[in-house]
């Protein structure tokens, strides 16, 4: 991930084409969280080049793919795919564009066994990021959007992108036009719905990242209730379920109703450390209607046949090996193994006195530094330890005077990463 | 590819909700063309469940990967990945969002060798198609553009839902606001410029597909002329450049002055027949400003690093595997079967009287039939030989009379299918 990142320049060397500049990109005024944070730690590193740098930045996975799992992609790949591809008989060249009959409903059936997912309800895709987009371009730029602060950026970049989003308020860091749904230790991190306006799209992700607070049965009834009520669509982002623990919902479609407002997206990259491989899926009802009682999940599927065509089949292949009966036991292994790093953070923290959120449910801790600019404590934890973490105002205002620790790493790495900051502190 | 599509119901059973209907895709009349292709294909199967169908339709590649490529992919995956990734010090999560180092570069160095394209503006994706929804978000909705006529649905498509189109007009079969640039045997497949209105945006494919023709040296002075006068960007599509073989330019970027006006996008998948494994790349030159002096290749990258999240790491290796020097020869001996096939194909339609185009520098034959209607020769030749083609009105009001013929397949099934042509005509 840390390599050098384009130099932004705000004139080129070259020739003016006669084409303007897309105003919705004019719209984001900074780069892309995640790529900051890549270059602030490249930067580090040149200031520092015989620095230890952790990274607890990036919410990137680090354990490696369970033996038997990738052993399984290993022959899947070189038996079904490799080999496969390279004589007559075994050749597949384009797949279903909606994923691999058997994936799909390997999916359906593992993650929704105890509701009701058809395998034709999934679509199969590189990854939940990938799938916001698509979601956007099916909704179109005419639609009014609600998300979390603070939340995962890429949904409301991408809604700026899209040209749902009005200019973005310097004062206070919001953009017009988007709803934002305060979440935070005030309201048990669940916005006040009777404030709240009504919007077309409610982005809501539980296990949340970055606060790491999974949303109760009670909670999200109350979402969905309120979606239903007003007409909504809700775009639920399940990423991190593999992480509850406390019998929170992982899956919006364990509340009732949902399956007529609610859209899900979900991925194999934090559940079975596929962030490089790229695979994810989403879930389009088809009891899920526009206005018109035209069906969403014909429009989504136009746009996956149009503007994608299909997950790579090796990736496929590799979701399955996860999905068999040792894939689940070896990926569950992993996931409690971040879950004992996120737990050794919280225990680290608050014993340095430092209040502090989330973990329980998800592999971020979300640490409060009251009265303090959440880029300077980054700044002063990445250049007093060498551990870069992301500050939470990336995640919108209501991240302000917080940051987000990931415990995807290697256990003596959040060890020393324990040391250091209780040295810090 | 031949499975039961989604069914496409006006109406759905559920709940309303009160979002409207994106407009932009209520204006796509149809499905996508090749999903279209694909559901005639089953529903004929449906009907005679015995017929050895031949689907020289969708342009699929059916040739195994060669053996050294597949193993080095095997080999790259099994050591490089699936191994690696089981063991703490091989494991990578995340890659760059731009793709891999080493790929990026042996692209430079493999496709642009006799050109100026540094690794660093070489996108690595996911395959064309998807780089074309991508570049039209980067584009915005306020672009007007310019298609060959006929050309590859997804552009106009893609259009459409990014909302660059206006209606379609039904009786000549185009979207308002869309220029189309009309291609066939009357002007040598190359548009009259001289009455061409100016867009911001010009797509261009070469060889193109349908009609299989690549634009001569002269030719793409003239488009990268007319781009430079009008402060026009083009999109050139060059996935078909391994198949030139007569000394056509296989890049955009061979005519002085590209660099400056001009985007290519292109694919592994005719290149290496990985059209499952789904790996492409895009171009865009550090010369190519909007009309503030920004650089494009600045708006591409926040798409890639908001939007996207690289291809996958797995397919990536395969990619680098490919352009080895092995690699490249086992392509090129499969590329030379593909256009053998291709001229069996001229070489029956043309025995038969059937005019032709296309096929040399392409893997597509380009057959004209007077005074028909495409769809119906299409149907006629399924109905009665068992070959699906694709109807040269799904790629535009130009293609009707036409159908595209691909030479992707097995030898016997090519031989089989020249029979089957003889014994209808």
């Amino acid at each position: 991930m840390v390599q050098p990142s384009l130099t932004v320049r705000k004139e080129g060397v070259g020739r003016c084409t006669k084409v303007h500049r897309n105003f919705n990109l004019e719209k984001l005024r900074n780069g892309y969280l995640f790529t900051e944070i890549a270059r602030r730690e490249l930067q580090h590193l040149e200031k520092y080049p015989n620095a230890k740098v952790i990274s607890l930045g990036i919410g990137d996975t680090t354990q490696p793919i369970p033996d038997n799992i990738s052993m399984s992609m290993a022959n899947s790949f070189v038996v079904q795919y490799a080999r496969a591809l390279a004589t007559a008989e075994g050749y597949r060249g384009y797949g279903a564009e909606q994923g691999n009959k058997e994936l799909r409903k390997a999916i359906a059936e593992t993650h929704y066994k105890d509701v009701l997912v058809k395998e034709s309800e999934v679509f199969v895709s590189d990854g939940s990021q990938c799938d916001i987009a698509r979601l956007l371009l099916v909704l179109g730029s005419n639609v009014t959007v609600a998300a979390q602060d603070p939340s995962f950026p890429a949904y409301i970049d991408s809604s700026v992108i899209v040209g749902q989003a009005g200019d973005l308020e310097d004062e206070v860091g919001k953009y017009c036009n988007i709803e934002y749904l305060e979440c935070g230790p005030g309201n048990n991190f669940f916005p006040d719905l009777k404030g709240t306006s009504r919007t077309d799209i409610i982005f809501f992700c539980s296990p949340n990242n970055p606060t790491g607070h999974a949303a109760t049965q009670n909670q999200l009834e109350q979402l969905v209730e309120f979606a239903r009520n007003n007409g909504s669509i809700i775009i639920f982002d399940s990423a991190y379920a593999a992480y509850v623990t406390d019998g929170c919902p992982r899956s919006i479609y364990e509340i009732p109703g949902a399956r007529e407002v609610a859209i899900e997206i979900s991925s194999f990259s934090k559940f079975s450390g596929f962030t490089g491989v790229r695979l994810g899926w989403t879930v389009v009802p088809e009891e899920l209607l526009f206005s018109s009682g035209f069906p969403v999940i014909n429009d989504f599927n136009r746009i996956i046949c149009t503007c994608f065509n299909g997950a790579s089949n090796i990736a496929q292949a590799g979701g399955l090996a996860c999905l068999s009966s040792e894939g689940l036991e070896a990926v569950h292994s992993v996931v409690d193994y971040y879950k004992e790093n996120t737990k050794i953070l919280i225990d680290t923290l608050a014993s340095l006195g430092i209040k502090v959120y989330g973990g329980i449910n998800a592999p971020y801790v979300w640490a409060h530094f009251p009265g303090r600019k959440s880029w300077d404590v980054f700044a002063e934890i990445l250049e007093k330890t060498h551990i870069t973490t992301v500050p939470g105002s990336g995640f919108g205002p209501g991240g302000e005077e917080y940051i987000r620790i990931s415990g995807f790493g290697h256990r003596e790495s959040i060890l020393e990463a324990s040391r250091r900051l209780e040295a810090l502190f």
